[in-house]
């Protein structure tokens, strides 16, 4: 084999050594990044690299967008407070003003907003707190893969068995549905029966937590009416609805909530990921008036308000949400990802199930995960980031940037499209060559 | 009464109502802040306010200390990558090796390094779990008035009352021990009978999990023998020893680690708040070699590699941990604060108790919460922000920038016994006045 | 009103007051009970009741039965020892050797006896604490409408949501699963994929728990193929097998294993109720010899070697299990019952959904708690004992003894048949009155 | 070695294998039982064995006691009903009665009575869930070496490792504090700390469970003054305080209730073991009238009214609680015990630490396990039942029937003293030889 064309930007051994082995990304993509603009991550050599993969939703903008690099800058350079907990400040109430005007209000939304500490598994712990105690009930009805976060909370609502059993300790806490088109019509029957059924075994729930597209999960997107029935169910069962919009949210569904598609009003929120829209860590749990139920400092940490993030968050707010014009283009660039995903899925049976997704969150279901874990070191060789998803890592996922160019788009699916062709080619050499054993022993 | 000199910077009301009751320190301190530098933060109308609070711990090198402002300005404006989960990238790199080279090897530590997400809680947690899933056991020992955070893993670990009773679930899985001094001769009798006895209904720990000197709890230091005992005690008996130094390290007591005075050797270290020198959020879970026990990807998170943080916190450790300059002024100021403390304390026996603490973690513990809070408030007045601590918030805790200067330094222990002396003589006033009744209502 | 003819038997109210209003079947039956033989209860008047009810299933053999009677006696007379813990006594050996001959033998089983406590709850909380130590896991699955018991971990797999509330804590380890025709096709088709998926979230069961026929929960059957998938399910995926048979055991369905129709063997059989044979506490759990991984001691109890039990406990296996004639009885008056249910269901359908059960254990599904209520109340002032199940109560569930004769039967029968047409005469009443309010109110 | 002299009532190997492997007596003791009357059991050869352990204290009024004996032969002969749930019996209705006016009434006590299942595990489990149900909290403070069941809310207050590692499953909702004179002075000045203080992690107890004396525990007995410390800790923090008197009641102490010599008053007590007299299954929780929280059925079981115990129970109080005879007879033989076992402690200070108990639970603390062992194993040699208790079996533990004769007792205790001789001077022996090696090597 010919040296790797990213030699030069290879990683220091040593390095790799004084770290845990709990690294993941830096195992399929070897090389040290440095530099990065809008779609393109640079490594320490120079070359360039499409990025679809976008911090795994958290730089819907790309990356360094010029004009929140600019209010960043800015900021800094003027020595305005860096941190400062949950103290007001003219930077916090800057990007509160600006969430209310041009978020909230907009979609008549009147909930608070509580600042839980800077990541997204801090705006679910928040948000199961708050279900519970609201509620004075425990258990908490999460779906079949999703993904919630890492800490004991959020990881009980978390399906994925690997992450799952990090803990150590038994989850407690949560049952486990079917998520819509799982092993069922999705309608619900079970659930309205288990949660109407005194003898059930299924206790009364605080909340019910869900994506509305699971991006972890495979790119499963929940249908309108599905998400509407569980919306009814709540609240004719007084649970919490929760959507954690940690991924899907800010615009990469093609609105700036990814359940506005449904017309439901969900009564927590959790945003975080591309919230600061700057990669700075930040995360929000709206929570409705009502279930406000937290006393002061009941609820605390120190990085809950991240001032650097609410500069680069309002000043976002401000740059892309001000009208419908990113949505309406994220909407435009995510039906033509998804019919081009399709069409490659439908050229390679072979290796390729179907296209999945919604928005811009799109990906391909490969026939299983060391196919994915292929097609994207191909596209990888060919100066491409794509990852994994899904319960075996058999998603091709696709999370470009929103601000992602025509050609750059074009330019990333015509990498995937060869991509997914030489690895099907390959898998068809080797099925041919194993039926066919004989020939290849043959004497010439 | 009237009116305060802060109204000019006071909140706007309609943007407190946008946010959740769970807010606190803007309840203490109800203006608006804007700029900071060094120990000084400013309110929108320009007032000056002298910080004795540092972000709770977060900004030991003070507000926006200059170096760390050019690295990262710098590194922003060369569109260096700014969010890159647990990629390799050339900031991620250099804090590493800055890590290693002045942090890891002169302390003889081979801990390796693993980003478990930007906040202290998210450390906790990955502890936690590496500790259970290491050992097979469940059990984790906490201490009385311990503080680790609020995510369910790291709650059930922590002491407060009012914060535990917001997860709106039992706490499982931990178990609270006395802390050093608390209740008893601190001599670990209890303890390790508990151990010893197949018989005590102490689940075999899986880990310890302490403070060396307890901030939230109330800076209550733990005895250099104490914490060796312990230390002996986990390693006799097969529990990982986890010191959470998220607030009480990065120099707060006079040496980067907490432990060293104690020439203790943790197996799992815990580090957030101030490791990034610049408030943005950021953490650090080290770990011995043979701990090192998850699969790839078995924790993950959006916020673990944190590219600005990585910026500023290797320059920090360039700029104060090169030599043990920083340390020795910790030690040196510090010692001269307690002195101030403990003659403050002496003088106001009707209202203080004692001073208590180490290194630039000091504090005062008064007759009860709300004399304590008066003392704060009266502080807040002369344009000094220093906030409580303790259980039931007993304790005035001083948490001034480890770079405060010496006239500061005064400045602030100044105005802190002048409030002292001003609610003791309030005190003293309303006691006269309640055991002499008759007089006061005697006609003229 | 009428006085009560059961007057002379009321209950002496100073000894309700000194009871737990816990108490249930005296509200139903408020007289005081003394004498019994076979499927006759007689109250202190002398009154009596033909029984439907049989001890909720713990008096297969009907009411002190001559030759058990006859064997205790004997066994009282000749001072055998009455307490013995675990110790060899000659009364366990007969126990143990019949049980084998008679019992394991015939049906091919190898299963070790544990004697876990006396009741039916501690053979289930043994089943699941050897399922999860020798599995190294802990979740268990139940079904919905499962009963298993009221201490802590029979609960936690007990459906019902007022006995479950009963806990006062949140019950944890175990999940609820549809049962056999509960909300779908009875296929299993959402289990499989939820343990096949690494996603799903549902952590990997160290058991399953199943009743072959839900008693409690209200005489749901299950299909022979529904048993036996369950029970591949269980092969393929390393889980153990527990089928409680404390209610459905010892002959109630017509065999002396509920499970024996279908076929199956479970890895863990749970026994009480019936097995002394003459109302005395005792407990079984078999198991299968690679599951008996207790040490000596693990689980202990002071009723573990109830004597007394062993000596009607091995005399009723002779009477009754020495060859098929019970068994083929119980089958021939099941079907026989069931026909009988059948038709008084199809003549009332006003009020009655269908008949139910299997063997001996019948029912009539009512259309409510309420009408189910009146139809028990309505047999009662008839001479007869009959109680409802399910999880609103409202099945009229049947339980005679296997030994009832077949006037006997007959005759409850037919009180059942004049208790359900009376009812639903009554609420034909009701009904037609309600909907025809003018014409009461019309003037002659 | 010669043939055991029980070699004609050893047990049929084929019959230990049908059996799991969990059983522990039988192995202390493998020969088979047959006929027992008072203090006497008989092996299957007719050999005597005195006993000196009474089944683990079911058997306070020995074996088979005349009165009871023919009180349940006449029960049975009658045909008065065996098994009837919970409904009213007048067997019942006699052992309520007897209970009120001989036990609750003369000691003041209004307590209800509930039946919780047959067995002492059960009755401790009801206790749990009605102190949790009723206080809303889940906490429960149990103690270093307390034994509560097996069940899995019992055993998570239960403090044998052995025994709750068999539960497989992490045990929670409940904490271990230090029994009287375990490691401290028995002060209760960390507890106190631990419930006043906030900050102290430890979630306020919904109860505490306390036996007076500990018997599997090692015969620790607390002090009254101690008892009544923790009673008015109760009271001060609305903590239901939960006696389990399975083993220490029924007079074992000296007295019905082992509390009353403390002379506080429990708010739930749990009585089984010896209350129906004869060794059948049975038990009972003693709730206070205001915690009588329970819904009609919330709590049930198959085997709540045990007619047989009932009958026995009834005359059993007649027999031996009409008067103080039999309780003055327990103290006066309990402190001529406790002067023979202290003269036999320090007579052989090689093996034996010092004599434990109260009442006619006493014990002699050897300096280990497996001393304790020989000394038992020696006593059986010389027919005599005797057992271990503590957490490493190290504690030689007499539980005689409260009924035994003054000459059986000094029998007992004379077996007792040769057997710790004999042991005493085996260990001695070793000891020398081990020390002296040389000279038994050198030639004649």
């Amino acid at each position: 084999m010919t040296p790797s064309p990213h030699a030069s930007a290879a990683q220091d051994p040593a390095l790799i050594e004084l770290e845990s082995g709990v690294r993941s990304y830096s195992r399929s993509w070897p090389v040290v990044f440095d530099r990065a603009v809008g779609s393109r991550l640079y490594d320490t050599a120079g070359r360039g690299y499409l990025d679809f993969f976008a911090g795994a939703g958290a730089l819907n903008y790309g990356h360094n967008p010029s004009e929140l690099k600019r209010a960043l800058i800015e900021y800094l350079s003027d020595d305005r407070v860096m941190h400062s907990l949950d103290m007001f400040t003219a930077a916090r109430n800057d990007f509160i003003s600006e969430f209310r005007t041009r978020i909230l209000e907009p979609r008549g939304l009147d909930h608070r907003l509580l600042f839980p500490g800077p990541g997204g598994t801090n705006a679910v712990e928040a948000a199961l707190k708050i279900a519970r105690k609201a509620t004075g009930r425990t258990n908490v009805l999460s779906f079949t893969n999703a993904f919630h976060g890492m800490t004991l909370g959020a990881l009980a609502v978390t399906g994925n068995a690997l992450k799952r059993g990090g803990a150590g300790i038994p989850l407690t806490g949560a049952v486990p549905m079917p998520y819509d088109g799982y092993a069922d019509g999705g309608d619900f029957a079970l659930l309205e029966r288990l949660l109407a059924d005194p003898g059930s075994g299924l206790d009364a729930p605080a909340a019910v937590i869900v994506e509305t597209l699971q991006g972890e999960g495979g790119l499963n997107p929940a249908r309108v009416e599905w998400l509407q029935r569980l919306a009814e169910l709540c609240r004719e069962h007084g649970i919490v609805l929760i959507v954690d919009d940690v991924q899907m949210g800010c615009g990469r569904t093609g609105s700036f909530f990814s359940f506005e598609e449904a017309g439901i009003v969900p009564d927590i929120v959790c945003l975080s990921k591309s919230i600061s829209g700057y990669g700075i860590p930040m995360a929000l749990t709206l929570v409705r008036p009502e279930l406000d139920v937290f006393a002061p400092g009941e609820h605390n940490g120190t990085f809950r308000g991240v001032s650097a993030g609410f500069a680069t968050a309002a000043e976002a707010i401000r740059q892309y949400w001000s009208d419908d014009t990113l949505a309406a283009d994220v909407r435009r660039k995510g039906e033509r990802t998804g019919v081009r995903l399709a069409a490659i899925a439908e050229a390679h049976p072979v290796i390729a199930v179907r296209a999945k997704g919604r928005g811009l969150a799109r990906g391909i279901e490969m026939s299983g995960g060391e196919i994915a874990d292929a097609v994207c070191a191909e596209a990888f060789e060919h100066g491409m980031l794509v990852e994994t998803s899904g319960p075996r890592g058999e998603v091709v996922k696709l999370l470009p940037a929103l601000t992602i160019s025509d050609a750059e788009l074009d330019e990333g699916l015509d990498i995937l499209e060869r991509a997914v062709a030489a690895v099907a080619g390959r898998t068809l050499a080797r099925a041919t060559a194993s039926t066919e054993p004989e020939r290849e022993e043959q004497p010439a």
